[in-house]
């Protein structure tokens, strides 16, 4: 399949990039169900790292094995797959070139994390990457974290190492620490997550859907004072995608916890309709049964296709 | 002797893994008494660095002398010996070929943890290892501990290091830390661990055999409410196999401190009926003696051979 | 347009340096409306990293957009537009050759400064500045906070690296930590850190305008002994430039937050007249309308060309 | 000379290394009165750094000069002499082949101590060794200490590079930190410090003399119940040489604090008859008078030649 | 002018070092006024860096032009001058080959020293002084403070990189931290410092002149047990210079805050005839007019060659 003129436009707006990054870039929007769209939706996998084996795999037993992840996004025809070293390790050889990888170069999880407060620690490389034949590196940031300005300085070095190799970078930015709960997903700071992964170099970047709730009593003053709607889901996104760059860098969405599949369709057209670039969505899809996953997926890539 | 079947069913396994990589783990399994079999008994002898050389050797002082580790491995017909890298040192030379050897990378003592807390020191590193001639380098991690996140860099890094010069990567998943110290043998944090030593990239991973003991509530949630089968230590050890990507990497179990014969000839049973690789078994073989050790370890062999 | 005799003058200053980084120095003074007269007027957009992205652009969200940015320094002929990584990423391929750039390698931001204190993070370095056609690095100093050696140790590290290759190097001297807030723009604490950033081997310093306040005590009684005139803005901009190497290092001035027009021309023409080198001005422009913004900076380089 | 037998069955237990560091190996053991004995006496100055010129160098004011430090060793005949880099420095070259040099890589100091707590500064390299001619690196240890990771992954990088190209290993093991006063000299304490350095991969280990005393509960227990016979110097010595690869490493021993020439003696001969490989003598020879450190370095020797 | 036998004796005791550092001494010491004398006066100006422009250079407004420090170095004959990289580079160009530089690659601040407390910045590397065509390199040390390792480990890694390249090293000792006040110029301390600077590899030791006060207890003892002569600065100083290996280092003293000429001259005799090697003077000369400061050190030179 050729790419598309749209593709060619998204392209052509990361301008600095050589043509190695672009040609992974254009993999990943030139492959599978939303192939040459400029819409993807991303099967992610680090549930294992952050909740463990049980949490993450007990419900849907066959995802215990790496090989039927890997499945699940081909057969799902989804635009990449993401995970860490070891469950990219144990299927990279028999699924070459079957679908394109992200592999996620850091990780946090719950067993440590009582005792480590907000971090993650680096578990793979960009060598990693490289053998496992991956079109991209994922990276997660925690903006407002004491963690923070290290996480900067690791992504900093590690996006110009990925470049320097012709790979994309794809940013997590999660906010946490110095901030409410409720302030995680606020419209001013999910924004403003997302506008620094855009800042530190990142090609696509991964936030949570915000909320209409503003955090910081300096923002809200804004916020007012310039009128910004985001009285919507449909709305907020669009000023998601105005702060990544007025649109020129790519942002997916991604859902939260386990619901209901009305919820995530609905979600999805609100993406679509405000302008993102996807769904990223782990265990909605994997903690199913197959059947049932596929027939989500499939859905949610409808939406995207404008279908639904 | 030559690859048999099994054996290259699990080295396919390994599939990213480069022929070098492969060639060691080939080493380890085609190996001793039980080459070809899938299945291993390792001798880790770290003791003299845990606890001392008194309370390590002084119970059959044969032992002070690295060399008698080195024909105990041997004359018993394992498929590896584990140890640091003075020990390895003394005896690498003499011994050059008669059994895999596995350099020990990091390493902890009771002197020291007091003031330290839980951590280990890098003692070793992969070019020693392959200056020794070793087929691969073993590595602890403490899951839960504030130390997780600094050790799991540490062997990202060198776990790359050793895949890229061909050697094999152990991983010892010793959670410890945020948790009560029944926490440390409970089935949940332990699958955990060996899970996480999976994603790390490890090709082996040691564990200590799990209680039926839950102790996070989270996941007791899960446990409870998908019906997971830990009633015996078999079921808990297949549910273990399972949590290392469904049997595709590699785990043996140790059993702890000094005990009676018939517990570690039952321990094995349950290992090798639930599907375990294997035992790793330090102080309950080298603080016999010799003649008793051997009886011991050709019992055990047997297990494993599926004689009793 | 042939280099002047001013510049070529200014140039000799900077004696120790390569003819690579004097061709950079050159292309900042010979660019814009400002070429050949030794002052510069530059853009600085950096507050999407220091206050979020709706602070920064929603009074004018035409502003969200990189290539405006770019297109607003070229069309009113400043001497050269500086921004972190992201942003020039995405337009200095679109506008290379039309405007010199100063990469910005540190950054701060307003979500993590309360759980992190007084410091910045590393967001960039030399080598994306040399891939994306860059003059000059850009980098933040906090002389009084507990960071102030760290960072002095990474811009001794990335200068060195800088001038290397070639670039100029232009360090933001912003004092903050162990003083008064008041003590900030201080007089002495302003010429002090002009100076170290000078010591630090600095080509361009900005520097706040300073107050005539004076914060260390040990400094008023040598201002007060040796009669230094600090009555009048002009004479304190002339004691800045006095204490950047009697003249031999270029200084600009930054005006802090949004004010009137009027109070930007009367800082311009201290500036002008205490015989320093320009004015950086960041939110004063962008965020106005581009019609405001392009008048207002018509009039500062006028002010500069000695017009007004 | 020719290498004697009982060098050539010594050096074989160094059998991982190289014939360059067995060369080293040789050098120091073939050297001077004892040479071809495998036993060693060894000339330790870095009380300079440890106690200051004054308390180290007045009582015996010639001392001051690094030449005579070269010189007493040399004319005593000893095996080697270890001394800190400024040290060696000023006297390699007028002695250069005359005596085996062993560069003391790391030191502490009292005038610093109370502001750091147990610790020392890496004040030399493994370049330095081998410019300056040396045999051997000298490395301190403090097993117990909160530093102790930190200074074992130290060695083993320092370790790793002096092998490397082709140099000894001299580890001083001096526990301190979580212990008692006394329990810094107990048996069970010094033999596990003793037992570690050599799993940290030392060629020769220097400890202090131990006593009867013992340190830690769980060692107790096993030096009861296994009759470990610690009643006399003797035979605390030969427990060290057991505890130390049952002989395979090289141990020596120093004295501690200024003495009584026959509490030395004694000392020499429980080494000896308990198998150790020597002393290792600094304020008790260079503190005396010429003639006086002469006669006692003389009696020293005479006694591991089992004169007396 | 031919090198003069006593500077030929002078360098034989660094015997160590290459013919390219040994040349770099010789420039030194066969430059200005005193070639050929052995001994030294030396301008060093980190004061701008230590206390801020104001409180340097008001006192003689000229010297805020780092020309004039040039000048004042050549014009008054001296040995050498000393100053952090931008000074350096300010200068070295027009002035190169007209005097020998010290490259000062560490300092502190008083802005930033409330909130740090004792240690300095590193702000320049060896790259640096041999691209500025520099001698030397300058490096402070506080024995006693928190610090101290650290500055030790980092002037051991520059030296050898400086004198890989031929470059010599001085080291400023200043003791500080776990001492009174008063202990800073004690002779106990300075001795020490002095000396743990020449065991650290430095060619040239800069102190300040100590008095009859001693700090430490376990000094004291030593002192008065062995008599040692502290009662004139004459006896002080040659009891330094007996601290820097008996006479084979040399070691240059400092005077300290402003003070009048005849203090300064008493000072320097005692030097002399001590046998100390020489002054280093910065603000008792560059803060008077340049005629005073001129007149100053042609007494001082005349001084150390006996004249006075």
């Amino acid at each position: 399949m050729r790419v598309t003129q749209r593709v060619r436009r998204i392209l052509s707006n990361y301008e600095s990039d050589t043509p190695g990054t672009k040609t992974n870039l254009a993999r990943i929007l030139m492959h599978g169900r939303l192939a040459g769209t400029g819409k993807m939706v991303i099967l992610p996998v680090d549930q294992g790292f952050e909740h463990g084996p049980a949490r993450s795999f007990a419900p849907n037993p066959d995802a215990y094995d790496p090989h039927y992840l890997f499945r699940l996004a081909i057969d799902a025809g989804l635009n990449a797959y993401a995970a860490p070293l070891g469950a990219l390790e144990a299927g990279a050889d028999s699924f070459a070139g079957a679908v394109p990888l992200i592999l996620k170069l850091n990780s946090a999880n719950t067993l440590a994390s009582a005792a480590i407060g907000e971090d993650q620690a680096i578990t793979a490389s960009v060598e990693d990457a490289l053998r496992l034949g991956c079109s991209a590196i994922g990276f997660t940031i925690y903006p407002g974290a004491e963690s923070t300005y290290e996480m900067f300085e690791e992504i900093r070095e590690l996006a110009l190492e990925a470049k320097d190799v012709g790979l994309a970078v794809v940013i997590w930015a999660y906010p946490r620490g110095a901030m409410s709960k409720k302030g995680e997903t606020a419209i001013d700071v999910v924004t403003y997550s997302a506008h620094m992964a855009c800042l530190l170099g990142a090609h696509i970047i991964k936030v949570k859907l915000p909320t209409a709730h503003i955090e910081q009593d300096e923002a809200r003053k804004v916020y007012e004072s310039e009128h910004i709607d985001i009285s919507t889901l449909t709305r907020r996104v669009a000023h998601v995608v105005q702060c990544c760059f007025a649109g020129r860098r790519m942002v997916v969405f991604s859902g939260g916890g386990k619901k209901g599949v009305e919820g995530i369709y609905e979600d999805a057209r609100a993406i679509r309709d405000g302008g993102g670039n996807g769904s990223i969505i782990g265990r909605n899809s994997f903690q199913r049964p197959r059947d049932e996953a596929l027939a989500l997926l499939s859905n949610l890539v409808g939406i995207y296709q404008g279908k639904a």
